[in-house]
């Protein structure tokens, strides 16, 4: 009687630099000041309007068992948020609602590789990726970026690792840890070597309402890719519905339906007075959205004019999602050091580079999600900190 | 690019019997006045007031990331409840919450079964069973019942396929779809086995709340099983919460840790208001349980007098759960053959004891889920339907 090798091995081993983060959330249990800026979560709450939607839902009835496939209305909203922002059609079959993005991550991983199949993924990575791919058994591939890529990803290290034998490759734009969004190029590149090496590619598109530079383009909606390509979405990041737990993956209408039948026997379908929350939400068009990206966009520039008048720490460009990677190379130290340092002197708690792999080692993660006059002083602490550090 | 044997094989082809089922839906969706009592959803809905605490919880802000494994305060009342029930120490670190009991049997699947281990289950069983131990990429192996010993399961058929290699056993009581409770005598020779041949139990209890007769005895507080037993629980039947998707795993603190693992990469937690409005429904104590069942055991009685008069139908004990397991076999047809007739005859829609493997044949059950009145019209219609085929 033993736990499954799938279980036991689940995470991987190693502290992988979260002890920064556990010894701010005990620092702040105890009462202690910490200005908080690990992790995705907005400073704002879901929407009102949106809470008094799923009240009136469940007051109206809707607390039964909800279609598995998730309702028609959020399938047909969600398809037609989709096709307005790719131009690919698409309908209510090619929709699966999910428990949250993570839910479609798993599921996603769970269609497309085997027990033992080698599933690529980018370095740095959101931290459940490893695991969500040794959870169903495949085996995590990591493809590593350079910070003076801006860690846009090279199409010929995948190429290097998809040519070993691959099922598939999960990407993520606008992407977390980076803030990078995948240029054009970068996607053509990568679409390239998915047709070529007949992958899977998972495309994470949770963070795709916060975009300050570029466009944010969907692989779905490049040549001979919507066959091959499952995009992942959340209400999450979008909506400030984290804790609502409601996602989706959007896929040929075949894998769709399998994904129905995995759906069946993992979570049996997604609360109804949620769904009809969320499709309400998206039902209000890109407003909502808008304003619940507004205050990264603003805090963005904040930073950027902070930092430009120095040289010690460095930006990667931050072109979309709720986060800052800063390059604190210049300081000697490693990331997680750093913030170690910065959590120790200051009280101000950011996640290290390490966290998310080796690619952003002297880097630390800082998430926007304070109110702009704490977060200006945070960070302009943050670079007198490297300052005196530098020196 | 194919996709993963997992999940193309997870339903196990065939219809297994539901086409009956399929139908009643056509029909009804045609307009057609067809008397529903397939499905085990209640015929009331969520109490209000676990609505409004579910309002009053996302109003007041509990809408961001809840802790994965459940809120502390949802983690202690399910422990507390348990504690009370089998008077096994029970705290909440020996619970996880997942998003229903769905999942819960999932998690507790990928957490003791590796690829192609074999594991356990009973015939008849509920239908999802056999493709939540295949899509975990493990080997469902069935242990049939007999309707002779009221579906109770035979210890040496269990230990029969346990010598040969097992992981697992699944079980279910109060039992869907029989409606038989487990005794005393049955639970003992299982958990003997289970002992001797080092199988994890995996015990779902979702029908808790539903005993008519006899006893629930949870495995969990037998003698050496509380270190093998994962227990599988749910509000969907005890608090009438089936769209809620709340739902737990009690078991040993170092399995839930591992679980707790698994949750992160799998669901990433259950809203918190979701779990709020959980643990005010568990706080109110029995009284709210007792109300939500009382209606099916109304029904019970109506169905035992109107079934005591004749020999054609019969009524497998119906100790307990939300069903009735009638015997047809005196009618010469299958459960299929006999739905079919029963539906396309007098428009009543049962579900056929072939939906539900192979030990059921000859059997239909009946859900208790339509009002007194209609209910008890229709299963005299049942009976009179299988007289007059039986003469």
């Amino acid at each position: 009687m033993q736990l499954s090798q799938r279980i036991t091995g689940i995470t991987g081993g190693g502290s992988d630099g979260w002890d920064v983060f556990y010894k701010a959330r005990r620092m702040i249990a105890e009462g202690e000041n910490v200005i908080e800026l690990t992790i995705g979560e907005h400073d704002i709450r879901t929407d009102p309007v949106i809470l008094a939607a799923m009240d009136r839902s469940a007051r109206g009835g809707h607390t039964g068992y909800a279609m598995v496939p998730g309702t028609q209305a959020l399938r047909e909203s969600v398809a037609a948020r989709i096709q307005d922002r790719t131009g690919v059609p698409t309908t209510f079959e090619n929709i699966l609602i999910t428990p949250g993005g993570q839910a479609a991550l798993f599921a996603a991983h769970a269609a497309t590789c085997n027990t033992g199949d080698r599933a690529l993924y980018i370095d740095p990575y959101y931290a459940t990726y490893p695991g969500t791919i040794r959870g169903i058994g495949a085996e995590p591939v990591v493809v590593r970026t350079h910070a003076s890529d801006a860690f846009q990803p090279r199409a010929e290290d995948i190429a290097a690792e998809a040519s070993k034998g691959a099922a598939s490759l999960l990407i993520n734009s606008p992407n977390n840890p980076t803030g990078t969004v995948y240029s054009a190029e970068t996607l053509e590149g990568i679409a390239e070597v998915c047709r070529e090496h007949d992958l899977w590619l998972i495309s994470d598109e949770v963070y795709d309402t916060q975009v300050w530079e570029g466009e944010h383009i969907s692989p779905r909606s490049l040549p001979n890719m919507a066959d091959r390509t499952l995009v992942v979405g959340s209400m999450s990041k979008s909506h400030a519905m984290t804790g609502s737990r409601v996602g989706w993956i959007c896929g040929p209408k075949e894998v769709i339906s399998h994904l129905i039948n995995l759906a069946t026997h993992t979570t049996y379908g997604v609360p109804g007075f949620i769904q009809d929350a969320a499709a309400f939400a998206i039902d209000q068009g890109p407003d909502l959205e808008d304003g619940v990206a507004a205050p990264f966009r603003r805090r963005r520039e904040i930073a950027r004019e902070i930092l430009a008048d120095q040289n010690t720490v460095g930006l990667i460009p931050a072109q979309g999602a709720m986060y800052l990677m800063l390059d604190v190379r210049a300081t000697g130290l490693s990331g997680e050091a750093f913030a170690n340092s910065l959590l120790d002197t200051h009280k101000i708690a950011t996640m290290p580079g390490e966290s998310f792999g080796t690619a952003a080692h002297g880097h630390v993660r800082v998430a926007m999600t304070v109110d702009d006059e704490r977060f200006a002083k945070a960070l302009k602490t943050l670079v007198d900190h490297a300052q005196t550090l530098a020196k």
